[in-house]
């Protein structure tokens, strides 16, 4: 089905993708924050469309969910209210359509160029989990920090390892990040120092965004779990590697993260994509009871992380890698989180991990691209191929993450996720 | 100074104290959340105090900020708002001012035993992180768990361990929690199992709740910390021990911890705390100078944990320690958690993590108490002398912890934090 606004071939956002955001018009003088989907080199503003009477639906036509400032709201309606938004918007954009497209007024008002609005958090996200998904992530980091036969620790094949993130300085796609200060313990020394951290690493991610919360003490199964998360988006765990290291025995990453996690604008729903489904990595040991799906699943999803070196024009791409390497499903991260009580609130965020592959070359982040530091990535420095080297990155360079289906089954175009981009500042400190 | 309204000899909230907190009227049609000061067994409605025109300072006459739902706002005024809140209160609330005392409408109003409230919590919470800044406390779990040659971790004296904690669960007093499903690693046991935790323990806490923020990237100092934290209250860290052991390496305490955390209802403000200040415990080796203060000081708060065994009408006290015993201060703690940028906001909540002291009657823990389980602890089972033993908690056991400032120089009344109760209830799920 095509729609009456133009897509781009190759677009990441055709009718069938309609993922969910939210920006504020650069003309705005209020500068409110207005809800949106994407299309083509477009967004599409609910909260008018819903004043408009245009979600004529069961659920819809009886809430002004979309007026408000964060998805949450509509998230929490849950997924009839999600599939009912979606099949409405696909009819209102669709070129047969007339409502939407006849009305001169409305869709000039409502309908506005990405390149006009600037893009805001997708959801409020009032709590925020990363995971520890990708075996070979895990494998690589316990090669390299602890002993190649028995790098995984013992309880890694068991449950989805993960630990509560910081939610303030979670910032959208397009921030600069400030490279922290912090304190490490140099190589062959004895007692840490102070400074700014000299090992700033990405972590290629995707993240779920809940729709439909629990209670507290309700645990959501992993097959319920499929209805309750409302859609994905990328994320990049920037890292501290130096400060991390001598902050994280025994009670987890803290400094080394807290610093900056940044997000895609776009929460890509699972509706989306359904077409883009398929098997998740077989799992041996069998997994508790807990954690089993009646029908295990994740989605094919590309992704890539590039660079742009400070004073550079090009990026240059150093991995490539797809969700569908990951050990433990979304599902199976909702099952598990819940399990003993804990409750998930529509917006909160589950990042999956760094997603490495099976190859060298799709490995989710710089200490195991540089294998702890040994090996250097080169990068494009310029048009006349000029090359500079990093073990980790320097200030002024800048790291994008990309996400795509590709080759729907029948012809169903792909879909992508948006950019997740990033620029790392210099470290605002130079003494404290 | 004496206030009109009756205060009992050895109150918690003497005219001294005012305490913040919010609560509900259980008298209200619309259950609306209202915010308060204790004073003696009565709450005051500052929203009711607002709009009748009784803050006339210059900050707190031009704001509503008592008229709203969460205490967050005024918090985020800043520390000389909370002052002029503080001294508008004290004159408001004295026997020889008559402006509300005589105001019998008002003062019938706004003035309500606290047995006609629910106190909820006293903030909203956006981001919780929990400290581990004991050295008893980490010494003991380090000897348990490691080697008591090498009891702390190479981190543990250079800076104060801390990892996030998860918001949704934060309960107040008086709630039920619900003993957690999950999985655990049996004694001798290859692979894990799933099922109740069989080890559930209170840890006995202090928090600080922060009423000034941060900027993402602006590090605060520990000096500064003193005028940015608002005040404190008592924190119970629920926590699942064989959950807890099976997930925590290398991320960190997850499920073992997200299933309930409780706060007792009161914000004491540093300013009420003022006259218990004392110094901290000596740091060595000398700390980082971002970890620096240049008048180290902390508070005389004199903690106890009691357990009231399920179907006993008496309560046992189990653990009697103090604040002061703390090898980091709650500067420090601000200090270390924004080196790197991280942001703060009003109402974010840092928990001191086990408040052990020197004895082993001031163990704040179970895990500790029991000495991982080695020795029983007797309670009270009834008023004829009947005893009960625990190595962990049993449905039905209830938790209260108390905390209390004395004797402060010059005849200051002491000064108390109010209760953190909360009962253990079974399980939810048989099976899965
Ligand atoms: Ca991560
Ligand atoms: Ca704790
Ligand atoms: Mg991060
Ligand atoms: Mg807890
Ligand atoms: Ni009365």
């Amino acid at each position: 089905m095509d729609s009456f606004v133009a897509v781009p071939n190759g677009s990441d956002f055709p009718l069938n993708n309609l993922p969910f955001g939210a920006c504020k018009f650069k003309s705005d003088v209020d500068q409110k924050t207005r809800l949106c989907v994407a299309i083509g080199e477009h967004v599409v503003d609910l909260g008018q469309l819903q004043a408009a009477g245009c979600f004529t639906g069961p659920i819809l036509s009886q809430t002004d969910c979309f007026t408000k400032a964060t998805l949450n709201g509509f998230m929490g309606l849950g997924k009839p209210a999600w599939q009912e938004a979606r099949a409405t918007l696909t009819r209102l954009l669709s070129s047969g359509e007339g409502l939407l497209r006849d009305n001169v007024a409305l869709r000039e008002a409502a309908i506005v160029p990405q390149a006009e609005v600037e893009m805001q958090l997708p959801a409020s996200i009032g709590d925020y989990t990363d995971f520890y998904t990708s075996k070979h992530h895990a494998f690589n980091c316990g090669s390299m920090f602890r002993d190649p036969a028995a790098a995984l620790a013992p309880n890694w094949l068991h449950l989805p390892v993960g630990y509560h993130g910081r939610c303030s300085s979670i910032v959208p796609s397009g921030r600069g990040v400030r490279r922290p200060w912090g304190q490490m313990l140099p190589l062959s020394a004895s007692s840490p120092v102070e400074g700014p951290c000299q090992a700033v690493d990405f972590e290629l991610e995707m993240a779920c965004i809940m729709g439909s919360g629990n209670e507290l003490g309700s645990p959501v199964s992993a097959d319920e779990a499929s209805s309750a998360i409302f859609g994905l988006l990328l994320l990049n765990d920037w890292s501290a590697r130096d400060i991390q290291k001598w902050e994280m025995a025994p009670l987890g990453p803290f400094n080394g993260k807290n610093w900056a996690t940044q997000v895609s604008p776009w929460i890509v729903t699972l509706d989306a994509l359904e077409p883009f489904r398929c098997e998740a990595a077989a799992q041996d040991p069998p997994v508790l009871p807990y954690l089993q799906e009646s029908s295990r699943h994740t989605w094919d999803v590309a992704l890539s992380a590039s660079i742009t070196p400070a004073g550079a024009a090009v990026e240059t791409t150093v991995t490539r890698t797809n969700l569908k390497h990951l050990y433990w499903t979304f599902q199976q991260m909702v099952a598990h989180h819940t399990a003993g009580g804990c409750n998930l609130n529509p917006g909160d965020l589950l990042g999956s991990g760094t997603v490495s592959g099976p190859e060298d070359t799709e490995r989710g982040c710089l200490l195991e691209l540089t294998w702890g530091g040994k090996q250097k990535v080169a990068l494009a420095a310029g048009p006349d191929g000029g090359v500079v080297e990093r073990v980790y990155l320097a200030d002024g360079d800048e790291v994008v993450f990309r996400a795509r289906c590709e080759g729907g089954p029948g012809g169903v175009p792909g879909i992508g996720f948006g950019e997740c981009r990033g620029k790392l500042l210099p470290c605002g400190y130079s003494k404290r």
